[in-house]
């Protein structure tokens, strides 16, 4: 089996090596059961202490308040874009949103369709190179909720904290990109959603964790049955076929997050992965951050070289190092470290050092 | 590592070990890239290859007519229930549902939302346990499409070949518990879809085929992005992030059914199987199975033994055997034992002898 390599993919992304470990048996016959995870029944007693677990792991990891709900949905974020305000936003009413990039815009197109978006903060002037401060937000009347993307992977950029939405509003968040990365407060949070594959797990299956509240209030229109949140809920995400692997997988995941501190120590983690990067980078005459210093990412690393073609050669020597998926989105162009949760603190001090050495021969 | 059992679960259900094992590799690292297929982008060039694999094995297997889409969705097939009258029943128009179990009346409540639902044949009159015939269905005028469940899961009955619709009116097919278990007709079929969790790989990922004419179709009303099968065949499956691994396994599942003959041998091979337990059922005094004979299904085998004591018995005697997931839908008790493709002739060999064996004890 040839060596694995630091995989800076912004998602899916690099998992935790023991997760992976463990998925290769179950695949076969987990649990001394004779049928692999991919094979059991989403009803039978195996996958019940798996999406159990993973619920409970869930709550435990996210330090999450009794009154909130852990779902596990299908159609990934995208699908979030839309039942969000299918479910919530009333015809005629408002919800506030906050344009930090490619994500919130898709999130705010799909709002559009069910009633009206008030652009609360952008940062759309400077290309989405930082995040509004609370000075430059500004909130609409009694709007339905809040949303924002709290880490742009393409742009990398990341909300430092949660913005305060107005008395009695909650907030609505995209944590695609970031969640568990660190700790959540969770006090205006009404409902969080992330697609699995940054963090969390495989593509495929989405985290949604809701607030009680909001599962109770009579539903703003008529919906499909597969669009009702509360239908979800009440069925333990199970009232249709789950996806029964990505579950595991993420349930997996969210052990190894228990196993290696919880989200205080991920963040300092993660925090220190980061600055490894970033300190090349502030000294350095040859790369330059595209974010502004106040707004940047800890997961999505975006910066620059002096010239396109030196980018490209930048690529290609990491990709010979072993050091691949620096190639920033199609969008924007440059690099992009992406150093979610499983990434090695290793492969950032290789990327480091092999930052520094190309400065050193072309700087 | 202990042995693998015969698993007769309805779904998700027993896939190929030739999968699986391939599977235990690639989670770690694929084709020598360093990174497990879980990892991968779902843009680069490990899954470009995946994908489009899968779609061109699924239409030589298929022997799908040139004008036909293949589309990897996230949502299962009850997505699909919602997504298809979106699409296609405009507000005031009519769809015809042929009603043959639990599955098929929840795709006709949920086409309820948008439209008129028109029942043009239905089986509930003997639970059923029958599929209705040529001469018991009765279309409605210019219905927008006709919807049939070839096979039904729970009650253990599969149409022989797909119903006729009237002139110019396409069929939308859910297909999940018997796609692939032998050839299909392509002449009326419009859109079929099919859960992957039974005879295609692992939950999480939906099989849609659509003719082309009807993606470029205008919309009979206003949808989310996520909710037009146009946005997701321009942008081959991708225009969200994909659930990877799932199209990667049933990728390899569908290359599997090509290494194994094709629909036609599959087909032969299912017949057989079926067989070897219905021969069983037809001489027994004890068992009885619940399908009309016509109407018998090659996929679920449902059936009952004189008394629910001797049936608990029986399954519990099974599982002792390794022949596990033989308990019928909580709905309708009995036994079932499904044979999907990847489901082995000897697995059906041994429930057939376990059968007799019990009978020349109990009978």
């Amino acid at each position: 089996m040839s060596e694995r390599v630091f995989n800076f993919s912004p998602g899916p992304a690099v998992l935790p090596e023991e997760v992976l470990e463990q998925a290769r048996q179950d695949i076969w016959n987990i649990g001394g059961t004779g049928i692999g995870i991919l094979e059991h029944s989403h009803r039978g007693k195996i996958f019940d202490e798996v999406i159990s677990e993973a619920e409970s792991d869930c709550r435990e990891l996210a330090h999450l308040p009794p009154d909130y709900r852990v779902l596990f949905l299908h159609g990934g974020a995208s699908t979030q874009f839309f039942m969000l305000p299918a479910g919530f936003l009333p015809e005629g009413g408002t919800a506030d949103y906050v344009n930090t990039g490619s994500w919130s815009k898709k999130a705010i197109k799909e709002a559009k369709l069910y009633g009206h978006v008030h652009i609360a903060g952008s940062s759309e002037d400077a290309n989405f190179t930082y995040i509004p401060t609370a000075e430059e937000i500004s909130y609409s009347e009694a709007a339905a909720y809040v949303h924002f993307t709290s880490n742009n992977t393409i742009f990398g950029t990341q909300f430092a904290s949660a913005p305060t939405p107005p008395e009695g509003v909650w907030l609505a968040c995209d944590a695609s990109s970031d969640i568990f990365s660190r700790p959540i407060d969770w006090t205006h949070h009404g409902l969080v959603y992330a697609g699995a594959q940054k963090n969390l797990g495989p593509a495929g299956v989405t985290l949604v964790i809701i607030r009680e509240d909001l599962l109770s209030r009579s539903t703003v229109r008529e919906l499909a049955t597969m669009l009702r949140y509360r239908q979800h809920a009440d069925n333990d995400s199970r009232y249709n076929t789950p996806n029964v692997f990505g579950v595991y997988i993420m349930g997996r995941t969210l052990k190894w997050m228990l196993a290696n501190g919880g989200l205080g120590t991920l963040r300092e983690r993660n925090a220190a992965k980061a600055k490894i990067i970033y300190d090349v980078l502030d000294s350095s005459s040859l790369f330059k951050g595209t974010a502004r210093a106040d707004s940047r990412s800890q997961m999505n690393l975006t910066f620059r070289a002096r010239s396109e073609e030196l980018e490209s050669m930048f690529i290609a020597e990491a990709e010979k190092q072993g050091l691949v998926g620096l190639k920033g989105h199609r969008s924007v162009g440059g690099m992009r470290a992406s150093l979610y949760n499983a990434f090695p603190v290793k492969g950032c001090e290789a990327l480091a050092q092999l930052m520094r050495d190309f400065e050193a021969r072309y700087g």
